[in-house]
């Protein structure tokens, strides 16, 4: 009693979800960057934060309970909760080509965002004027359906316990209709490899060996305490983050945005162990760029797990496409 | 790089957890159940819910900025929102020996609950008196170190997706001293094994052959839709979820309960798929019987890995416990 399995779309990226789009900005010296997802047109959102050290900006509006309806961008960055700035950036960019809401005469981009912590990965962070501002509006401006994966965007900087981390995404097509993909940047204290670091955690779920194909580990008893090179080398256990975004184009509330925020964590649960942990911000944005019906509850148990299943996916995927640079301070996965 | 292995308590329980008696009680003809945890002295807890279709009582005051510091027993039931009366027969157990929360002269049994839907799974549900009142009594009354898994207490009506379900216990020994235990009542919409029913998602976890020894799934390319013979035969996506319990003697305050309630969560997330569904009542109560200096984050991330750990292990063994039953609309894992 098997499944027909799902496939991907066409791109394999989170921009298979009809009207979005994606940019990065990053600078090599600094050794961070930012990405930004925005659409056609203002999109329904929420977020569930699960990690114990978040960094956030423009959450609380994504509430079920709150009144803003729908937002213009979200935004992925380094820095810490300097690269909060991005969204700024992004604000400025927005504004100048008459995007945001509307109240009268005035004009405000609604442009949530998380950060990840990369400030002691080896970069250059010695700049007096922030500059997470700028590499907002360059990425916002950098939006497209296609983009780069691994050492880029807001994955540029970013490190796993054991290898460098980076910039994922993936989608696949449901099998009554739609598009469901994520997109994430992964730098969490826990691995996304087994013990021995070939084989991926969300190896079980890999297509078309989008990440190496080395398949899952045969081994069990991988019931151990965790392993960090990051957390060891480098800087404890209090500097990490898993932040993500999943998306689809079947219509839903703002309250099943919210809960598909919530299924799809355990994509981050499934991919990387351990996940969630007091050091971690870790949280997941949620978005649909559809309208009309909103779907039903089953429906939406489907988008929920399908988003699970994209988001472990992806998070093997920005790993598998990170690419050495100079000051790196972990191995990447290809080329250790 | 592959640190030691945990090794499991000696019960591989959650009575492993200092202190800590759990009691079963079930009614064959019903095919339903109550399970009660409870502990020398009142313990510190927390609740994470995570699922869509809850059924509680009493997990408003476990939010660790509510003011009681300490409750006197935990109760998972069968029954939907009727099971929620084994509550009250637990805190009549309670108050006559004494226990609860002194305030002048009344005398308050702190009892929160979970309940899981079993309502439609063949067994004789004609009852005219709710009959979980007088199960959680008999419940607490059996608390020991030493109780029965699989189909007991509240597993006695659960189902899997393809399997009957169960309860199930693990427990590990920390690296640096103390213990974790994972109690669980597993009923999810999703299923416990991959495509072929054979093997456990959370067999990379697995010690000592504790579910059967099958090991991993080699296949990739599990990216599919979710199969459920309960949802398909029975009744939908609507009556599901696990409700769970996890135990340290290792000192936290009530927010770090709180944290490892949430990092548990992803113990379900990699042993169901899918999991934390709109049709899962899915929670996560979390509990110290320590005392004594709370536990850094950097001990609590790893308590909550460890959590997770158990309750991966937990969840498989609920349903690899499984025993048949007259009129049983799923087959047991190891009886086919």
């Amino acid at each position: 009693m098997v499944a027909a399995a799902y496939r991907p779309g066409p791109r394999n990226l989170i921009t298979d979800v009809a009207e979005l789009r994606v940019g990065n900005a990053q600078d090599a010296a600094l050794k961070s960057g930012v990405t930004v997802l925005t659409a056609d047109a203002p999109f329904v959102a929420s977020v569930q934060v699960m990690g114990g050290a978040p960094g956030t900006r423009e959450t609380d509006l994504l509430a079920p309970d709150k009144s803003v309806a729908a937002v213009d961008a979200l935004v992925l960055a380094g820095g810490s909760a300097y690269g909060l700035d991005a969204c700024s950036g992004v604000m400025e960019g927005l504004r100048a080509t008459g995007r945001g809401l509307h109240l009268g005469a005035a004009l405000i981009p609604l442009v949530p965002g998380a950060i990840l912590f990369d400030l002691l990965n080896g970069g250059a962070k010695d700049w007096t004027q922030n500059p997470y501002r700028a590499l907002g509006r360059t990425a916002l401006e950098a939006a497209a359906a296609d983009f780069a994966l691994g050492t880029a965007g807001a994955g540029t900087g970013a490190l796993a316990a054991m290898h460098k981390g980076g910039l994922g995404s993936t989608s696949l097509l449901l099998s009554g209709g739609g598009t469901v993909g994520a997109l994430v940047a992964v730098n969490p204290v826990g691995s996304v490899t087994t013990p021995g670091e070939r084989h991926f955690w969300a190896a079980p779920f890999e297509m078309n060996g989008e990440f190496g194909g080395a398949g899952p580990d045969r081994a069990a008893g991988l019931c151990a305490p965790p392993i960090s090179a990051k957390s060891k080398a480098l800087f404890g256990q209090r500097a990490n983050t898993t932040i993500a975004i999943v998306a689809t184009d079947r219509a839903l509330t703002k309250a099943q945005c919210h809960r598909l925020a919530v299924a799809a964590h355990d994509g981050i649960a499934r991919a990387i162990v351990p996940a969630h942990t007091p050091g971690d911000g870790d949280l997941v944005f949620a978005l649909t760029t559809g309208s009309g019906e909103p779907a039903s509850d089953i429906e939406l148990a489907e988008i929920g797990h399908a988003a699970a299943l994209c988001l472990s996916r992806a998070i093997a995927r920005a790993v598998y496409e990170a690419t050495p640079a100079p000051g790196d301070l972990l191995p990447c996965y290809r080329r250790p």
